[in-house]
């Protein structure tokens, strides 16, 4: 099949031919890709910022973010069917261990993480297991939702943590309006009735933040602390969900929480470097986000289906997908790039 | 009254005559002071690290640590009686804001903090007021349990967060056996089944620790984190306390913790400084902690008064205030000094 | 001033001439009535239900859903001044002891609950204190919203409680959709994504249902459990709020449960009778639910200043109110009846 | 192999010669048992009440508090080896299921429970799943833990729930200090710092509790309600752990439970039968108890390896089952009865 491979780090990666994946485990699926989504993740890795953490062997296949038909199953899998429309969530988890048991499969003590550290979704076909495939109503086409399977994913894990506290009267800044910004904003509308003041750079993301449900928008042209203040009567917002983690970001941010706020933390490139003094006296939480669990992403498949969260996404064809890593690191992108391999 | 007062930040505080405090509202209570305890916080207050936080007019009376017998009451107070023995909670809250109804009195947005940002207890008398007296049995000597006040309640408090996710089988690392870190392995041993190590530098206060309920001591002598992840089979721990919050604690205590932990930040001095990359990809978070609720302190002393909480002090004359001070600067100081009034 | 008293069970109450009340204590407040709820509750408080819960001398001021403006404040009233628009939380209570502190000030352990245990506001003049008044935005009616004080309350509190398990895909079946009901179907929109199943035994009650959000409305026609399992997959719901809690609601409600579900108890006058065998197999919770605390009110009126939540209501001149409790009493009033003093 | 089946309900089961189980699914796990605990339970069962419930067809053999050895694994397991000592959740879950995956197995929309609706461990061996083992310390004896898996675990998960809520100066009453409720004992003094009054009406049960920990022992010799009440200030205990369920424990426990106080219902037997209005007007709680969670059990593993859950047993050879039925029956077993086959 075809596939797209990192050879070298920083370098672009090239479209092969590669071995079709087999079935090797009684709980495998092999899933035939509808849509995969191009992440600033996979720069980061192209970057080589990721290699110490996965330490995974070159060449191997992108692609973390992904929907498709189930093409084969293994003999004891017995929750979806050949044919059925699937979206993946992004880590094979082994059901197991103490964190999958505790719902918390993001911290499977033996997971794989196609397109991370083993072969993605940037291909025809794909391999995952049976805990990794929610099935979705055949109406839906991968290539609309694959990029919910982990931008989506993260951003509703971290809202629906932030959700438990928001509260009427509360409110939420989301720092960045981007791929991920975006879905957030509509995860906050969904799950919460918290006041949400989304700041970002760019005047057309905030113009469609305001679209999608913000209460307040603010530029970032260096007065957004400030501005933030006056619209939360100068004591700041209970959450800041920070999309970017890079830049002044962090510092405007945490600027802007709240005494006994909480800082979610999505983002990510810069560094936290806070006074250990300013966070004890304020009594402020920074709250770490990955992806979300398996359950999350069945959530947001009922958020989708609603028409709650829509993402918007512009489509290349898989050999295109040069051009769409460009345009993502050129911002040229609104929303979310899809790769689609020739027959989905 | 004699009193203990700062004039001049970098300077040692006077003893000084000042008038007596009077009840000028219909909840005051005004409290004969029979122990205050001394610590770190006040040196840091000398040193000015404070100032810019408090914005406190000098001079004014030291002491944030108090406890004593009620000497006159307002109008309105229904909680307590002159001659009844009592501890204070460290704020004078106004029991009106969101804050204080949400049982969350430290953020309190109309609260005084005696010995902080007005006359504290290094003096024969303090006024309060009824929200912030918790009445002991007479039986219990106010300078046995004064350093509780502060010192404890922050241990306490930081604890019972931790102790919310610290089910059988979970580990907790304790960083700093002193002052605060002697009693939160104490409240740490009564509140959850985890299992404790300790870290620190001296081998005495790591013995005491070990006398305390400690499961396990790691001296800090630069091997600390290989230590700690051996006797958790390489994971780390789900919970960090760290009661030292400077010099390279918090690098530390970020290798010591595990995938999806927590990371309790109680000392103060240094700064928190990780790339946000690190946040995300293990997931971890960074809890602030200030000192704890009126109910905590009321449970604290359920703890005290169960033998389950016991402190170490050394107690010294008012008027020997200065070499207190000097004791605890000088590391000399084992548990918690106290200063006791003349005629208590 | 005019005033409703009861002066005996059983019997209809009666407008009659009392005293004006005074400001005895530092923090009292007295309230200009704007607007008084007539509640079922004041149909069982004649009827003597509630005489051995509350051992209230007769003759009393009925009234516990009040709402006007401030008249007069005591000496050490700082949160609200004379002519603010308030409503009024429904118990007056004392915020020293471990309940109010928690936050928790429904439990008060030294609380009085005006129109229940002491005068209330079917009068022109009403006695609380400044823990009890909420402010409002002078824009807002009293008459408006007073039924928020105690039938919204206990409506938004039971709901904000169901709300923390009610992520999206969950169901949440709503018994009663009169007067508490129909706020708590607006409650449920604004706090979750849960789909809402409403079922009533009055076809108009379930048109105004579907008006403002229920996902589903069933008729109680005999086949409604058969119906709500057709809805809920075989299954169930997550969660039952029963706002009837008598005749067939309470079997019918649980049979309509999902395992491991929550039936929210609310309405009351019949008894809960269940198997334990029943309540374990299937590991089912019952929570009971009175009036929501402070902040609850304070969220819910954030609710209703955005357009949220609001409340149907009738309004009746104070002395038309044996009108109203007849309306009540025959079903004939649609929302909530409202009693508006002279000259409010 | 031999087994102890239930041929017809309301006579006693018989002990009889059955063909081996066998691997048929690649998790599947084969357990040669060491000891097999009878449950009262197994009483029910025998009376026909889980009938109706379980629907499972006669003969089949009982048993579902098991531990032993792995004896053969199927092809896709590894987390356990043949040889290894285990003990057994009761049920076999799917791992697939939003249940599962949210760490609540035990609502496993695909379960079987072997000894309730499948073949159990009143045998020499028993087939279970790679999801149901729980590995232990090779120095442990089935037969020493096996009641555990399911009376232990039972008591600890209602315990851990009851755990959230108690903090110091809170109160927990046992009622029943029998199989469950004296290991009900022991997890409540090894998870929280409540007071602990347990009330039975046996003085050698209660003896034993206060050995277990037990702050204050009550005879249930009809003062028991004024006993707890007169322990408790007059108000009543935080929460009721109920291990009976039937005869008049459940008025007394609700009588004894304080406002805002949560139920326990774990024993079962009889029903609960409370108006309305005592669950709204004092918002009281019933929280329904099934077994633990696959994780509750590991940590409960972790209590007993600590020695802080220690298991009273009799032990039977399994060809005595008959007599161990009888003697739990008749009220003559102390702790809990367990049966081992002969070449454990």
């Amino acid at each position: 099949m075809k596939a797209v491979q990192l050879s070298k780090y920083e370098q672009t990666p090239e479209l092969t031919e590669v071995p079709d994946p087999r079935i090797t485990g009684p709980l495998d699926v092999i899933v035939r890709i509808g849509g995969a989504g191009v992440c600033r993740t996979d720069l980061h890795i192209i970057e080589g910022q990721w290699a110490p953490k996965t330490g995974v062997n070159l060449p191997y296949t992108l692609g973390h973010e992904n929907a498709g038909w189930v093409a084969e199953v293994g003999s004891a899998v017995t929750n979806v069917a050949v044919g059925d429309t699937v979206i993946l969530h992004p880590l094979v988890t082994c059901g197991l261990c103490r964190a999958c048991r505790d719902g918390d499969d993001v911290h499977c003590e033996n997971s794989a993480f196609p397109g991370i550290d083993t072969d993605g979704g940037y291909a025809e076909l794909l391999r995952t297991t049976a805990r990794s495939v929610v099935r979705l109503d055949p109406s839906l086409r991968p290539a609309d939702v694959a990029a919910l399977a982990d931008a989506g994913l993260t951003a509703y894990h971290a809202v629906a943590k932030a959700a438990r506290r928001l509260r009427p009267g509360r409110r939420a800044v989301v720092i960045g309006a981007g791929g991920l910004g975006h879905i957030g904003i509509q995860v906050l509308k969904a799950l919460t009735p918290a006041e949400i003041i989304v700041v970002d750079r760019s005047p057309d993301a905030l113009k469609l933040a305001g679209e999608l449900g913000a209460d307040h928008t603010v530029v970032a042209d260096g007065s957004q602390v400030e501005a933030v203040l006056d619209l939360t009567g100068g004591q700041g917002a209970e959450a800041v969900v920070d999309f970017v983690g890079e830049g002044g970001a962090i510092e405007d941010g945490v600027a802007m929480l709240r005494r006994a706020g909480d800082y979610y933390v999505i983002g990510y490139g810069g560094a936290l470097n806070v006074p250990t003094i300013d966070i004890i006296s304020t009594e402020i939480n920074f709250i770490g986000n990955l992806v979300g669990s398996y359950n999350d992403l069945a959530e947001l498949m009922v958020l989708a289906a609603d028409g709650k969260v829509a993402l918007h996404t512009e489509t290349y064809p898989l050999d295109a997908f040069a051009q769409a890593l460009a345009d993502l690191d050129g911002g040229r992108v609104r929303g979310r790039a899809i790769l689609i391999p020739p027959e989905a």
